[in-house]
């Protein structure tokens, strides 16, 4: 596999093909809040759609589905986001909204309505203003390769810092050998402790050449192992929405689109991936009041299932998220975890790792060194490791730790 | 059936036949903290209990499980519990360890071992220490009709209140007509917000005469509407115990145990599913920082199960309780828990209320009245109800609000 190169400030718009804006329309009072943002390529092409399964779906993500097409599937020239109202539980009203959202930026940016994909985030049950959509001619015309950044900003609600990764990589792979594709997005979600609102959305583009399904599928399976690893209960949001475009402007003259189960395809994959774990660890750090990234690993399950069970279970944890964050390698509380979890395990065969120190083995304590311990807890990322010794299925969930009120309740549980 | 009359200040001694005592024995540091409790009866009872299903289950549920043998219906003579440590995950010297804290119980008490249970609460991972228990002789020459109340006391962890209730009602039934039982009990357990570490446990006790496995039927029934339905996740803590123990001391010269299916066992169940669900009532009322009782009524699901998971998806909701304690009738957040719970539904056919208020019909926005929804949100307890339009299954599950960290985080989303 060729070495992935992590673009400095890279993001949306770091492949070839793509510009960006945000800028602030009106969904926010706050007239220094970017709240509406636009990803565009030059033309239509190749786009894929990973959604929301909660049955109260918001109607911007009917619409998205809709215009890609069966299975999500088709082609995209401008993905437009605006963040404050989410159109969420709007009836056939929202659905008209969502729809005249796609014209208005179709008009813009002159292309077809069902070209343009669109997402909203925010408060749910409220209609869609429309004053703030007259910022779209000027959202278009601010659109450049420089823009990601903006359009990053402009998606956020309670995240606290925007999210963005680019990786490139030069192929090795046959007819590609030698060529540099770039895969890049954006993407905002936090709130581990707002998990039924923590709308996750994400525009990823690349360089590539990988026609729409071919694309579609490898963004289910990278979403699979990075946005829908980030906790809580497998949670959906009504808005959740993840955006592939591909514009194929790193691809040798006259190379065909990279063909699945082929090395290039796999190349293409890995970076894929690597953008996705990359931003779905962002949002899991960004957890409001969190301030460690935690790193759940779960291995010796007797079924994938069972270990995703197992490492949700004691990610979604408010005490283990509790002592995390109070410094206090309370193992105590991920073997509840996993033994509520439904995993099927015998308590006498489970190991548990606090960063990389044996708190438990065999189900029982191990005397640790404390300090050493404190010293570990001040890493910004807290990795626990559990082998149940059933099998020899393993999977990795990454969440965030819970401060404050929490602490002061639960962080000295054992004194 | 007959009136049940709650017992003032009435609690795990009310029933004719029961002594308790409380005591601080030296496994909290704090010598003003009771956390050894004890009660007795005056002989071997019937007596049954309900227990935890984690697998990293503690070794006094092990040990009175044993102790009450085949399905924990059985007879006993004590129960004794102490808080400070759960004695869970402590491998064959756990075990050990609690069979020990019951043959000292049995020797201070003056029974055999095996007519004792016993109950741990504390922190997981760490072995009983045994000094405390020196206080066993003390403990029972303490125990008295009044001592119900130090008992509940000694049982507390994170508990911010001792949780008694007790009823009693004059048989209205055959045999038994005219005859006053009384059924009462103590439970601790709070933390919603510390889920795995909930530990509940509860000991009931009964002066109607009943056979040990009517009682284990009887209480495993009034634990599934009433301890069961206390959020969170259908959790369980290594050390969940609950305890039904009857006398038969109230029971009219020669009449025979009450027979399931009868109206006077119906008007037993009635008044032990009462007491349950007075103390579930209070166990989420006493979430850490809670402020609010939360009732999470669900109806028109298409199975009873659908009507538990999506009553628990929203009672489990951080972002419902957190606009709960921020009086934000923010119902898009109930509407999110709902449609992600994976009860099957349409979100047009959706109703819910706030406190008897309509603030969604139909799956769309309702216009209230926002003070009158503010004046209601003064109430000590919340309810909020939903409709799914999907069956007739419906349910009931308590939690509690989130406040303080989370309010500043998310009470103020919508502004």
């Amino acid at each position: 596999m060729p070495n992935l190169e992590y673009i400095e400030n890279g993001g949306v718009t770091s492949a070839a093909g793509f510009v960006a804006a945000g800028v602030h329309s009106g969904f926010r009072k706050d007239p220094k809040r970017l709240d509406l943002a636009i990803v565009e390529a030059e033309g239509p092409v190749p786009a894929a759609g990973v959604f929301t399964q909660n049955v109260f779906c918001a109607a911007p993500v009917t619409v998205s589905r809709a215009h890609l097409g069966q299975d999500a599937a088709g082609v995209a020239r401008a993905v437009v986001i605006n963040s404050g109202v989410a159109n969420a539980a709007t009836g056939a009203r929202g659905l008209e909204d969502a729809e005249r959202m796609a014209a208005l930026t179709a008009d813009a940016v002159g292309c077809a309505p069902e070209d343009v994909l669109v997402a909203s985030t925010g408060v749910i049950g409220t209609f869609l203003p429309f004053a703030p959509l007259d910022a779209l001619p000027a959202l278009h015309a601010a659109a450049s390769p420089a823009g990601g950044a903006d359009a990053a900003r402009a998606i956020m609600t309670t995240d606290t810092h925007s999210k963005e990764c680019a990786v490139r990589y030069t192929s090795e792979a046959g007819d590609y050998a030698g060529a540099t594709f770039t895969v890049g997005g954006m993407a905002k979600g936090s709130g581990m402790i707002m998990p039924n609102m923590a709308t996750m959305i994400s525009v990823i583009t690349t360089d590539a050449p990988v026609a729409p399904r071919d694309a579609k599928a490898a963004l289910k399976a990278a979403a699979d192992v990075s946005f829908n690893k980030v906790t809580v209960d497998g949670d959906t949001s009504t808005n959740d929405t993840c955006i592939l475009l591909a514009s194929g402007k790193a691809a040798p003259a006259g190379s065909a689109p990279l063909q699945p189960g082929t090395p290039a395809f796999a190349e293409f994959e890995a970076a894929l991936q690597a953008v996705c774990q990359n931003l779905a660890r962002q949002m899991a750090a960004d957890g409001e009041g969190a301030s460690k990234l935690v790193t759940v690993n779960v291995r010796g399950a007797a079924t994938p299932e069972e270990a995703d069970l197992a490492a949700r279970t004691v990610a979604n944890s408010p005490l283990v998220k509790t002592c995390i964050a109070g410094h206090d390698a309370n193992w105590g509380r991920v073997a509840g975890a996993l033994g509520r979890s439904g995993a099927r395990f015998n308590q006498e065969d489970v190991d548990i790792h606090f960063m990389g120190m044996s708190v438990c083995e065999k189900g029982l304590a191990v005397i640790f060194d404390e300090d050493e311990a404190l010293r570990r807890f001040e890493e910004p990322e807290i990795v626990i490791d559990c082998d149940l010794g059933a099998g020899d299925a393993a999977t990795t969930v990454w969440t965030c730790d819970f401060t404050h009120e929490y602490i002061s309740i639960n962080g000295d549980y054992r004194s």
